[in-house]
């Protein structure tokens, strides 16, 4: 692992046409690897719409097997480019079993690992409960050559106790591919709000953790197939922070290739500073595996 | 439990003299009163210099036993203003058994109940291990007629797991009573780094559990009694965020009162648009309880 790293993350808008959504990927990837970056980490389900705005059986015949004609694709990128890509699969597992699925390609094309989103969402304009079983491989960091990625998707953003379990594990770095956007009709306060505390709870999981965070996030406004919400604006904002919470680079709503580099180093001297890990009242935590512990 | 809550913080400096800081503490708890505050919070070890930068066994003789002279002020206090106060004392439980303490005093003078603090700092200048035996209450909110408050204190604020132990036990509100400053000779850089560290991981709290989350911080530089150091200058910035982490008042770094009026009634709203809490994965978290996992 060398101590410095070039990372990337491509945030795009996407559309109906898978061919066109794959396009953009790619000549992002290839942007990335002409400005030197060993990772790159692409958005939540960047080859189609964000599909879970209603809930449509039809809407399953995205799903892919994995391996699959993506991680075809992927993989021949990975090898010919020589870096590591962090991509985001609608994956079929079997007849009616699916999941939002995580795939990381080591640089020489082979597939380094997987991730099933754990934290499933369901909220008006997310229907995800309906399109994706949780995840059953648990909070594993996949080992490549530029480190142990605990690679996290969109919801799980919003679990302390997912970014901890990674680094736990092990991860040298946390990375969130996210599609998360406005409902156009809120106020300006409550976007700015949201989009705000979506920045900080991911910060806060570099700084609890001493690692650095990549969030990779969709842009565009997609509308919603049922006409009965305003659609989705999808804010971009993808960003690197260090491990101690700080933006090294941040993009803004349009569609962009964002490059940083990190100095991998560091999390070992924050964490000198920072001894989160050495205090943590591990006799004291048994709750947390609780649903809730309130008798009122 | 009114679904309009005005708090106050009282942020100070101390001296050496425990009787000018006990009238700096009553001076602002009358001021917060008078803006009509139900709840006071004041920063940890209010009572007297932050003796923690040298281990000396002669700073043994600031504790003081709960109930004690200390609370005795306080108690008397709540009851003549009628309203909550959560103050932070350096408890002597027993010849040579010392605790940093919260003790929460109800708006008729009783103790409600205390929080010893759990996780234990120590780094030069910050020598808590050598006075503070780690806390033996768990992480357990005390119940008051403003709502159940989720005490923790200072190094506390680092660990997500304390906060949704308090969540997941029923706290209403998070506070913490703090004293965390620089390095004077550290950069510019890397005390805006600290800064906004230590607000950001307070703000996530708030946010991963939809509560509003009370931080009351020291001011004013303290030297180092052994000369090795510069001393601590403590940059205060307390604060009050709602329940998505937005700041709703901060102070700066001179000495003063914070009021807020919080919406309690927001913590159901902002959980129903943002179930947290709803999908935690409890069947995948045990590792949480584990010092550490990787095999490496």
């Amino acid at each position: 692992m060398s101590p410095s790293l070039t990372v990337a993350l491509v945030q795009q808008a996407c559309t109906a046409a898978r061919e066109e959504n794959l396009a953009t990927s790619i000549q992002g990837i290839m942007h990335a690897a002409e400005q030197g970056a060993k990772l790159v980490l692409l958005q939540e389900l960047h080859t189609s719409l964000y599909f879970c705005q209603t809930e449509d059986v039809t809407h399953f015949d995205l799903g892919e097997s994995i391996p699959g004609p993506s991680t075809e694709i992927f993989a021949t990128l990975a090898r010919e480019l020589k870096l590591v890509i962090v991509t985001s699969l609608f994956e079929r597992r079997a007849k009616g079993l699916y999941h939002n699925t995580a795939v990381v390609f080591e640089n020489d094309g082979q597939i380094a690992g997987v991730y099933r989103k754990m934290h499933i969402p369901d909220d008006p304009g997310f229907y995800e409960k309906f399109y994706f079983t949780p995840g059953d491989l648990g909070f594993t960091p996949i080992a490549t050559s530029v480190g142990k990625l605990g690679v996290l998707v969109c919801w799980d953003q919003w679990y302390p106790e997912a970014a901890r379990l990674m680094a736990l594990q092990g991860a040298d770095i946390l990375l969130y591919p996210t599609a998360i956007g406005w409902d156009p009709n809120d106020t300006d306060a409550e976007k700015n709000r949201q989009r705000e505390a979506w920045m900080t709870i991911q910060r806060s999981h570099a700084i609890a953790n001493g690692l650095p965070v990549l969030v990779s996030n969709r842009v565009g406004h997609e509308t919603d197939p049922s006409n009965i919400t305003s659609g989705i604006q999808f804010w971009g904002t993808s960003f690197v922070a260090g491990p101690q919470g700080e933006i090294l680079a941040h993009a803004e709503q349009d569609a962009s290739v964002l490059v940083a580099t990190l100095d991998l180093q560091r999390t070992e001297s924050v964490r000198r500073i920072w001894p989160f890990l050495r205090d943590r009242r591990i006799d004291a935590y048994d709750g947390i595996t609780q649903r809730y512990l309130a008798v009122r």
